[in-house]
């Protein structure tokens, strides 16, 4: 292998650890905000507006070094699809640190008064949805398809649990008016917020496997016609 | 100019004018839901399937074309720049779709049941969004950075809408408990889609300031330091 083809190597090896840094990031912003939201300690979530600086600036930097190999190694083929696949990925994980964000807001509101009901499906969600981001991002480092297929299968479970904890909160506000609509609401965009990181998971696993395969599965009903 | 390069600005103009058909397309989706919702009459919302199928096929073209040239021309600088920023504004376009879509499931509930109150703050929401959309698309196309600018000021103005709206179907929904509940949310829902409509219109702005300065303004904070 010629010496700029190492140098190249070492690179693309460089952006992966950058992205997976980027993942850890953020996966440790959404475990901050669930854990503050379940023990009432605010205080736990209270470095995640320091984290999502973090995950922003590595999205910069990311996009920035995709641009510079295209730029001076003009990739074909699998590089390519795997530089395009990067910079996707960034995008879904700075995503994610908002949605993070959010849900600390939402936490902010809740925690200043007594709880609605005992958090069952939320903790159950977040679960889910981390473990959707973990087995993503492993299935991005072994270059894996068929684990990034079990993510995408991952988010139905996460889509009924969304419903759910609507439906339980639609029924205790109809019961209760005052001053629990407040609350009620703010556990539905925390869920629905959890929703949505395990949507941006299922993009993640779905740039591993057009990456991997060159087959693009966004839209599946259109692939298939 | 040689002939290669000639068959490729003609290959960067056709491009250019996918994505503008697939922003109209993403566009008349909101005109649509937002008119259903306003109206009252679900029939003007019965297209918005078929035109988000739309949008995801020319989102798939779209990203094909992008390869194809990025492998084949291996451009740089301000190609480069342009073919990173298209792929980029067509996942935001085809996020805006599936905003659309959320909407249109909101609105069928709302038109199951007399109106909750009359609709004042989501038609303003909605027009401000759907004027960001345009003038972003228009900031591509004469590459102007300035009125790009002027598509992230405006994210304000919805923003602020949006928390008033919240806000006063909160105050109605803790003056009336029961059946009025699962309406106030559904709107409720419907603003919140309209305010990420208008963030994802202010991601393309700032789409397009990065192609035309080669300057990422996504996270302003991170470029002043």
């Amino acid at each position: 292998m010629d010496k700029h083809l190492r140098q190249f190597d070492k690179e693309l090896g460089e952006l992966k650890n950058k992205l997976l840094l980027m993942a850890s990031v953020a996966a440790k912003m959404t475990d901050h905000v669930i854990t503050a939201l379940a023990d009432r300690d605010e205080s736990i979530a209270s470095d995640v507006d320091g984290l999502e600086q973090n995950v922003n600036r590595l999205q910069l930097e990311i996009d920035e070094i995709v641009l510079t190999l295209l730029a001076t190694h003009q990739p074909v083929a699998a590089d390519l699809r795997f530089l395009l696949a990067v910079t996707r990925i960034s995008g879904e994980l700075e995503r994610i640190g908002d949605l993070a964000i959010n849900i600390s807001q939402n936490t902010r509101t809740l925690l200043q008064h007594p709880p609605v009901k005992p958090l069952i499906d939320i903790p159950k969600m977040a679960k889910a949805a981390r473990d959707m981001l973990d087995k993503a991002m492993q299935a991005l480092v072994k270059a894996d398809p068929l684990l990034a297929q079990t993510v995408i299968m991952m988010d139905d479970i996460v889509d009924r649990l969304c419903d759910q904890v609507k439906d339980d909160l639609l029924t205790i506000m109809k019961q209760n008016s005052d001053t629990i609509v407040e609350r009620a609401l703010a556990l539905i965009l925390v869920a629905r917020h959890l929703e949505r990181i395990a949507d941006h998971a299922t993009n993640i696993a779905e740039d591993v496997i057009y990456m991997c395969q060159g087959k693009d599965v966004r839209h599946p009903k259109l692939s298939r016609e």
